[in-house]
């Protein structure tokens, strides 16, 4: 394994796919190798990588490895077309919430309808490029979202995330984490608390694992804790970021965020979202018209092969919610701050792209 | 190790305390054999045995316990008293947050006070009588809570609890599980929400356990779907137990009790409290006075053996949280339901005892 020393949540070296298996973190840091597309999608069905931005920059260099299959049979157009056509359906089919990977696999096949006539070989370098740039871009977006949010952060502050918004979600940086560390950039002293983020325990895992990693002060605590730690005056806002919203504002995010926003309204605390336009989906006109994904019982039953409910237990574990636009006091893009984001305010945000 | 066909909280056999270890359900069940009030003590404290009632009741027996130690060693009254004062002692520190075990304690050196002069005998018989009595009356108010709770639980009712108030958190039947029991035994129909309640997990291991046991229909979730499920309407009401309850009516449970209540307050979903008046401090005034136990960090960063988070981490682990009375919409007792309690109502309910 070809292992670089900064740890990317994905790479591409010497015409594989190489994808940090985010299941085994924090304790071991192995890279999926990938260099068939079913290979890709399984490892975003599988939650090896996760995350909206990373698993659609992760579904587009799917799209790459797809053609690069084909051009190691040396095999013709017709059968490249196909072929792509059958990945990007594979590929999308993988999780049904985050919008990012359908956005990243229409921007591939724009490309590719846009590049007809091209040798096999061009063009499954042009789908790498393409994969590279969205990946690129990405991690730019967050920089960006990172210096927009800088402003809604107080010196001081006592910052609560879910689950794991950064950069291991991301092309890096994070959405959420992102605007935490361009805070700390500017010099600002910030407390985190993170929410173990039940059943995957992405907070454990990934954002505590990002903190240390940063220096960044912080707490970890259980779901269960967040009303008790608003009502002690602990948390002067929270941060999260996005799984899909909707042109009303109304956003999809891992389960547990509306119950935060919630709470978080009744305590008189900001809710934030951090996410990039591609995380927003004009098509959709609000949450409720979100599809969440359910997934399977052992996430909650089971830790690795440890079974800790009865056998026979019916089980309840959608991935995400909705929580609508009301409660998120302001929502942050790479392309400016939105605040009580509303149907006209986001067509306004994508008529300035 | 001679195991009862019933699965019992605890019992008395042979002069040993028959304590089950409730950390291993629901995949093994065994009984820790204690001879010594140590061992007692240690069983609170780790939390083999928990639920508010049932550690009252385990304290009692800890001092029937204490008494036969010094019975067997031929000793004085005054190594018994002596004895006695610090088993108390000892068994009182264990737990920090729970009344009951203060209520039991007390209880005991009631009997004590009482029943000077008895031969070493006759004290060790007496008190292993008293807290068989403690334990018989915690089974009656629970039955009585039950009856008492089933007039507020409507036919088809889907109902959502917290942690484990049932037949092991107390003598028997349970207080929240208990009302459950009886409103399915008046042959209405009943769903059950369980969140898995981290960080131990007493949902899925206990309230999952017992409500497969009595083939009453319960649907497993983690403690982030509880905002979700309510605002999907999938939520009649909420019943759990209690810890602590000061005289306005103020309640500490298991943390994440808070979380629900404000959830169920902005969703127009009653929450009720079921407890027996042995959890219910007339002695304090409101719940900013109730010392809410903080536990391990391992109970967050760990299944077992098995690291969750990354080394260096820092936690906060509080096992309560303090519900306010105006969040509560009713208190069930074994004396009847309090709408609404408070102080007056709560003198009044101790007057008619």
């Amino acid at each position: 394994m070809n292992q670089p020393e900064r740890l990317y949540t994905l790479y591409w070296k010497d015409g594989r796919l190489y994808i940090l298996d985010q299941r085994l973190l924090p304790h071991r840091v192995e890279y999926l190798s990938c260099t068939r597309y079913r290979e890709v999608a399984d490892a975003i069905r599988e939650m090896a990588v996760r995350g909206a931005p990373a698993i659609g920059i992760t579904a587009a260099f799917g799209m790459a490895v797809a053609a690069y299959e084909v051009l190691a049979e040396e095999n013709t157009q017709a059968r490249l077309r196909s072929y792509l056509a059958e990945a990007s359906r594979e590929l999308f089919k993988a999780r049904p919430t985050a919008v990012n990977l359908a956005w990243a696999l229409e921007r591939i096949e724009k490309w590719l309808s846009e590049n007809e006539g091209l040798s096999l070989k061009d063009i499954a370098a042009g789908l790498l490029r393409e994969a590279e740039a969205i990946y690129r871009e990405d991690l730019e977006n967050n920089r960006m979202i990172g210096i927009n949010g800088c402003a809604l952060i107080p010196d001081r502050a006592s910052v609560l995330t879910h689950c794991n918004a950064g950069a291991l979600a991301t092309g890096g940086y994070g959405t959420a984490l992102g605007v935490i560390r361009a805070s700390v950039a500017e010099g600002k002293k910030v407390h985190v608390y993170i929410d173990e983020t039940r059943p995957l325990l992405q907070g454990s895992r990934l954002t505590a694992f990002e903190m240390l990693h940063d220096d960044i002060p912080a707490t970890l605590v259980t779901d269960n804790c967040a009303g008790s730690l608003m009502k002690q005056g602990k948390i002067d806002l929270i941060v999260v970021g996005a799984d899909h919203i909707a042109r009303n504002g109304d956003t999809a995010n891992k389960i547990g965020t509306y119950s935060l926003a919630v709470l978080a309204a009744s305590h008189n605390i900001p809710l934030y979202v951090a996410a990039p336009l591609s995380t927003i989906d004009l098509a959709l006109p609000a949450g409720e018209d979100i599809i969440i994904e359910e997934r399977k019982p052992e996430e909650v039953t089971c830790f690795g092969n440890q079974a800790v409910a009865p056998d026979g237990i019916e089980v309840y574990n959608p991935a995400f919610d909705v929580t609508p636009a009301k409660l998120i006091k302001a929502l942050i893009t790479e392309k400016g701050v939105i605040y009580n984001p509303d149907q006209e305010k986001l067509y306004k945000l994508f008529a300035k792209v």
